[in-house]
């Protein structure tokens, strides 16, 4: 096959940040995709209903393209309530972002005590909604045991919201993977950094700063695991990228920022590694049908055509360096 | 214990470079220690006696202390042989180093085939003579289990030459001390980064890339186990800090340079760590009379006095990030 069409693909996990650097980075997604599910973790947070609707104008407004959709996300946190809840789902955002506090990029407002009473009167209310609650799921233990140490939480959560879809974000560890099929309501999000690199790719040679992200990438059996995952378009995972931009200059620091710009090339990449492995008929349900499932979402009939024919990647865009640069991935769009 | 006094400390693995650097770095060694050895992976290497006694003059010059003595190391490679190692060896230059090709900084020139006839047969000799084979002992494999990966090379040398002395350098991973135990004629250096740093130092919250060092550094437990190895002054270990300056601009890069550059706050750092564990009784056997042992160095009558006073670590030194740049230590030199 030399080429490939995709209907509607999700991208499910997405920064898009703000400003000048929304402007510069909507377009590779708006084009590509039909919705991107984006995350909340501006500065300040999307703490509310009318932060997240005012936020997607500024994203409508951005993108060029007018078949794409942001799903917009609240950031978890103390402040809401069922009222505010179900004004959220009446305006279309069914997305509550937990965070623990210190995790990641933008989670100095995260939540600090998950299973506190008054989390779990949210999650409680959020359950009885329908809303869906997304989890960066890490500890703030030992980086390469973060995630597997946060198992309980997901445990808990699980199993005393049995009606709640629980998302396993961005998972990482092939230790995760038995923990989603697991439980019923519990899915997972996969990113393309973590089903084609691992901490080899950071630290292993000179030290890529571009390739540093949380979570960690982790072993080469980690990888391998994830990615079998992802070829088979196993069903309770669907894939969110994670793009997260920041500029060079913010990544080659003496206190480098968190995050691989991935957007640029998100569909051309995994075209590639789903054809490497003979295994572009499961492209779509890895991009498309899984999500629409899990997340109860519509699919458009917006095409995207992939074509085999080699597509360099620029150095830099827009002062922010993208995943992969300077290689040229062997398919492109078309 | 408000100050002590260290008799004769060596650095037993130090890097100086050349030039403009080496005038830049020199004294933060030469002012504290008796005597250091110093690494052969300059480019090109020195991979011969009139290039080490050349590179000793240098050093020589660039320093102030009359005091200080340049330990100099031969880069192993397949032109050495026995008039050469014996030169060498009449010339007070006693340490093969053995960099396995791609292991690290400058180790571009190494041996790809470690047990090849030509290198054996170099052991051999070495054996002979009585010369010292120093190791950078890491494989080509997942970055946290090169070390590991490469304890088969030990024990076949160790077993082979039972009559050379070989050092594991840098030993980072709790996994091989009891490696070194278990051979009469197997010996270790540690480094400070080693005993005071684990990997979350280096990507566990923003990434540090003046943390970023080869060997890597590992987990909690193995930082844990390293640093009972020297607060107990074991016998077969000795101190070696690795110091590697780059220019600030290599480490914030996109291909980050590895390196710890330790030099300029070693003892006053040794000395808090080993106060802090109420072993300071210990300190002088492990900066110096383990390596008189392990290597037969003459120790000599430098004494060096450090007092529990603050000392700030400035944020650069000539363009170089010192290890824990910007702050402060409990003790400092008096």
């Amino acid at each position: 096959m030399n080429t490939i069409t995709l209907q509607s693909p999700f991208d499910m996990h997405l920064h898009l940040r703000d400003g000048e650097m929304l402007q510069n980075v909507i377009e590779y997604t708006a084009s590509c995709f039909s919705a991107a599910l984006v995350m909340p973790n501006l500065n300040p947070p999307i703490f509310d209903v009318q932060s997240a609707l005012a936020y997607k104008q500024r994203i409508l407004q951005a993108s060029q393209s007018k078949d794409f959709e942001p799903l917009m996300s609240l950031y978890l946190n103390e402040n809401l309530n069922k009222e505010e809840l179900q004004t959220a789902k009446n305006n279309g955002i069914f997305i509550l972002k937990l965070y623990p506090k210190g995790s990641t990029t933008g989670s100095e407002n995260g939540v600090s005590e998950i299973l506190s009473p008054k989390i779990l009167e949210i999650l409680e209310i959020a359950q009885e909604i329908g809303m869906i609650l997304s989890i960066h799921g890490e500890s703030n233990g030992f980086v390469l045991e973060r995630e597997v140490e946060f198992h309980p939480i997901f445990e808990y959560l699980a199993t005393n919201f049995p009606k709640l879809k629980i998302i396993f974000e961005h998972l990482s560890d092939r230790r995760s993977i038995t923990l989603v099929e697991k439980y019923e309501n519990l899915f997972a999000t996969l990113t393309l950094h973590h089903i084609s690199l691992n901490l080899d790719n950071v630290i292993g040679d000179m030290l890529n700063p571009h390739y540093f992200c949380k979570p960690i990438l982790k072993t080469k059996k980690d990888q391998e695991s994830l990615l079998q995952i992802a070829l088979n378009a196993h069903k309770k995972f669907s894939f969110g990228s994670d793009s997260a931009p920041h500029p060079k200059i913010n990544k080659e620091s003496k206190k480098g920022a968190a995050g691989i710009f991935s957007a640029p090339i998100l569909l051309p990449a995994l075209a590639q590694i789903f054809d490497t492995h003979n295994a572009l008929e499961n492209l779509e349900s890895f991009v498309s049908l899984n999500a629409s499932q899990i997340y109860n979402l519509p699919r458009t009939n917006k095409q995207i055509t992939l074509i085999k024919k080699p597509m360099q990647i620029k150095e830099e865009l827009s002062g922010i360096v993208p995943m992969f640069a300077g290689n040229t991935l062997e398919w492109s769009l078309a």
